[in-house]
């Protein structure tokens, strides 16, 4: 006979905290190209390898010279400046300038090593072919960006924990560093149980469904920067379930169970867990609505996550716990989700004592103020999370919202 | 002798609506898993080819039976019903109940065809072996999910146009939709082009530097669900830019100059592009700092942009035009850029008539608002953006703001 399910709920964020005082993340760097390494994370602090820019350059098109020969010069008393030739770009300069001297240089270009500043073309006058006026004074330095100007030998440029946007990419390369030692993405071992559960393509006998956390849990694993390793479908029984958990987890840093609905699937979830490694399960039951019945553990230092069959729940209980445990993976400090102003259509009634997850509509409004309507359903169907623009946190100890309430939706 | 670039600048908004004037996206669905269409944008209305869920099922632990049998029922007064058994899940139940009768079923589980109700596992007793009593009386339909309750054979579940998220890929799969007409990513086509640009992994001769720009482009587009395609580097020489911009426009659904910093190549680029067909170029210059002398085009029903060499101007004018382009393509609405209000460290000036872009530390302060501090130096130094958090945007015809000022800067 099957018996009801009493535990002590605790509320999300010290689930988290018991997870936290049992593991230990230790992800091995790994080596990957640098121009692959968008929104990845660096393993360890990145000093550069070599200054920039590597020489002397205008930051103008002008005339490299020696500042000196200018001061004075104005529109009216010009300083006449003999041009000694073009500066190929890519090239350093053939020759060095003297005084009274000019090279015609480009954006980029390299300085001759006499020259300290450059005069731009706007500001001066050509003179026959080989011969230039310069109508003001230029100071020495003006227009020239220096060797290591923008960053010097030796200089920490990113720290550890970093994670790689477009320009570090850029900084990278520009200092010639084409490889970095980087965190693993981890892997999410994602394994659902249940006899009823066929997978996506097969055909359907009655009273079966399709397998679709495996691939809900998979997308939401791949938004966080994770990679998703789906283990497939185990029996709805205890050897079956067990091997497959136990193969599973020696191929991933944090594994996701999402157990069968049959309350045997349930109980051997516990039992599963706990013969995956020390400590095994550290809580059973969150204060969160749906997901309830969730179970939290540790083994062998790797998180172990036993979500409820049921899609809406797994969904929505992951979703609160798989990027919390992406970031510390990654020592990166997990992002507070996004929110949107929104005035509530309707009453929602809440108990107190657990957060509630409540999937909302945004519909626009003449104030510009979008209004949350709430969608309600028997918390099992998929499809009011599809209809959905957005989840309604209900917190633990409030009744609810009155109708019109300014809320704060997180888009989902 | 090199001119000075005289144009007429106009604002951002106006070019890209100059572009939208001259190009219809015309993209080609193709096919792809559904579980493999996080973020992908559907190409046609979706409508359910059959209903969730397929049968009659139970949304608890507890006993199919008849509604009426319990009619009156009470915990002084139970009702007593004679237990068919147990249904396995995953299959169809063997028999069905009479009168008096119940079948011990679990969440998920397939209603026999004469049972209207569940009753939860916790309102009842069992009594000996086969019989069970009900404390409570339940109600017709009670704990029960109709076939096609969460959705129905033909209806609309997701429009055309849509991005597609976790549980709308669960939704999908759910109906057995495993394949999916999707647009396709666009493919964001690089060229650089310039004497002076070497590969990053290349040695450096004196005078060269690494072309990063394909590197930083191609991230952004990466970022942006667009497919970055790396043409290379052309050389300063009419033909070669010519053949390269060719080549890659044609594999190309949006193409992305980088032109080198010599007038000549500056001057090669308005030919290339006029070159690759009509109209040709619609704009030179945008009233943006980095990023005046950009150049925005139509050729041939493709956007093409001849962006500015400098690595930091193409960055920041990629990533004011390139997001709304690929939006466009995918038929979405450009996203406003998420911003953090922040107060400025010190003043700054700006001049009317364009907007500014100035790179800003974010620094955390006692009272929660963090501090915007900008980060100076020459523009076309890559580290002052690696160096940054995010930028800070002057508009148009403002003078700057004022120390202490409140800002939103857009995280970068």
């Amino acid at each position: 006979m099957p018996s009801p399910e009493f535990f002590q709920v605790v509320p999300v964020a010290d689930a988290l905290a018991l997870l936290d005082a049992h593991w230990q993340p230790q992800p091995q760097p790994e080596t990957i190209a640098s121009a692959d390494a968008l929104n990845r994370v660096l393993a360890a602090d990145l000093h550069s390898p070599e200054r920039a820019p590597a020489f002397r350059k205008s930051a103008v098109d002008g005339y490299a010279m020696k500042a000196a020969d200018t001061f004075g010069a104005s529109q009216s008393l010009p300083a006449f400046l003999q041009v000694r030739g073009e500066l190929k770009m890519g090239e350093a300069p053939q020759d060095d300038i003297d005084a009274g001297e000019a090279l015609l240089i480009h954006t980029g270009g390299m300085l001759p090593t006499s020259a300290d500043a450059v005069v731009m073309v706007e500001l001066t006058q050509a003179v026959g072919a080989d011969e230039v006026e310069v109508m003001r004074a230029v100071a020495p330095g003006e227009n020239v960006i220096q060797a290591g100007e923008d960053v010097a030998e030796g200089d920490l440029i990113l720290p550890r924990g970093h994670r790689l946007r477009p320009q570090d990419i850029g900084g990278l390369l520009a200092v010639g560093v084409t490889e970095l030692a980087l965190l693993p993405a981890p892997r999410i071992g994602i394994l659902s149980c249940g006899d009823e559960l066929a997978p996506p393509g097969a055909a359907l006998s009655p009273g079966r469904v399709r397998d679709i956390n495996a691939y809900t849990l998979s997308a939401l694993a791949g938004e966080c920067g994770a990679l998703p390793v789906r283990l497939g479908i185990a029996a709805d029984s205890m050897d079956d379930y067990r091997r497959r958990a136990e193969a599973g987890f020696a191929a991933c840093d944090i594994l996701l169970l999402s157990a069968g609905s049959s309350v045997s699937a349930r109980d051997y979830t516990r039992d599963v867990i706990n013969g995956l490694g020390a400590p095994g399960v550290l809580q059973h039951g969150l204060a969160t609505k749906p997901g309830k019945p969730t179970i939290l553990a540790v083994c062998d230092n790797k998180p172990v996550i036993g979500l409820p069959g049921n899609p809406v729940s797994a969904l929505l209980v992951a979703r609160q716990l798989l990027p919390v445990l992406i970031a510390r993976f990654l020592r990166q400090t997990p992002q507070l989700p996004a929110t949107v102003r929104a005035r509530l259509s309707q009453r929602v009634a809440s108990v107190s004592g657990r957060e509630d997850w409540l999937p909302v509509r945004l519909i626009e409004s003449a104030d510009g103020t979008p209004i949350a309507e709430p969608i309600f359903g028997k918390s099992n169907l998929i499809f009011t999370l599809v209809k959905a623009d957005g989840l309604l946190p209900v917190p633990l100890n409030t009744g609810g919202f009155d109708a019109g309430s300014i809320v704060a939706v997180q888009p989902f």
